[in-house]
């Protein structure tokens, strides 16, 4: 592939179902990757090392962060959570679109580092099923919901950074239209300069033997 | 409809079927209005007032100018074309989106006044492609064409300054991607803003009541 893979950062309220939409959209196209974060929380029932999460201890986690290791990282409900960078960096040259699922922080600082990438923020249709589907999850105690409740106004603070509103309503339809705004980003200007500039010098070159 | 249209500026080189590819999109999707440009050029066999152009002397063309009907105008091969305001502006407030075949001076002018609009740039998959198409034609004196080829490498020069680059190879798939980019960009965060109001203050009255 002669194209240069698209860094995709999403971002959203939990419970909105992005990590849904973006498994989805990896298991039906394998131009995806679905980059895995390295985290200092405990492994969940059925999650496994380096599938969901590479699990770290705080004392490696802060060794990865010292050697530069990380393209991002944030505490969040008192844990840990980074993005490897050498694993995404290989994936983005081999022409992959590489997604991050991360909070607006984390957005934030790979944005800087990576100026083209591309930020989705997911939502509900509306802020009832946002809360219906946080209830439902059922793996929450009270305050950790009321925690996220508030985590979602500071997100909400932060939607204008992002570049698409992506309102999870119908997941099928949801997955299609993501890959569809990720198809049209690779046709932007600013992603086929080399493209363009071919175009360019055949186009003087005859004009010149005119 | 709630949603504001948008405003969908297309150039590219003479012979690159944006015309045709403009006319297939309106003709496949309600959603698309095609602006129908003034000029002072003469009509071509089968070119109806209102359809192609509005056909007007270089005295009423110069009248709309001086009376700020016109959102650009631009002097090409001998002669005026221009967009009228007014319509485009209505079509806009009701949803549609609204296509503009203008060259690169034109789009400069219009992306001044409203900073929303999409640019595409519409090219043939290479120049040798580019050449058979003028030629192909047939309507054009060879100095036609070696002017056309000149301004092709004058509009080169101001690609970068669109959005996406759209490449004309299969009609249909070309008809397919530009749907499809213009769907996308109704989800940007730019033109949902009124959306993301509404849920931040459904969010904050959600967290003051708890």
């Amino acid at each position: 592939m002669d194209r240069q893979g698209i860094l995709i950062i999403v971002s959203g309220f939990s419970g909105a179902g992005k990590g849904t939409i973006m498994k989805e959209l990896t298991a039906r196209c394998e131009q995806y990757a679905l980059s895995v974060s390295a985290t200092t929380r405990q492994p969940r029932p059925g999650e496994e090392e380096g599938r969901e999460y590479f699990f770290r201890t705080r004392e490696q986690f802060e060794r990865m962060i010292a050697d530069g290791e990380l393209i991002e990282y944030a505490c969040y409900v008192n844990n840990y959570y980074g993005t490897p960078r050498a694993w995404v960096e290989e994936q983005l040259e081999k022409g992959r679109d590489v997604i991050l699922e991360i909070e607006i922080q984390g957005a934030r600082k790979v944005k800087k580092q990576y100026p083209d990438a591309v930020l989705l923020f997911v939502m509900t249709k509306d802020i009832q099923t946002l809360m219906e589907r946080l209830a439902e999850r059922g793996t929450e105690a009270p305050e950790v919901i009321a925690e996220r409740l508030r985590q979602a106004v500071a997100e909400a603070e932060g939607i204008e950074e992002y570049d698409y509103l992506i309102v999870n309503d119908d997941l099928n339809a949801c997955v299609e239209q993501v890959h569809s705004i990720i198809l049209s980003e690779h046709e932007k200007v600013i992603r086929n300069r080399e493209k363009i500039a071919r175009i360019r010098a055949e186009l003087e070159e005859l004009v010149k033997g005119e």
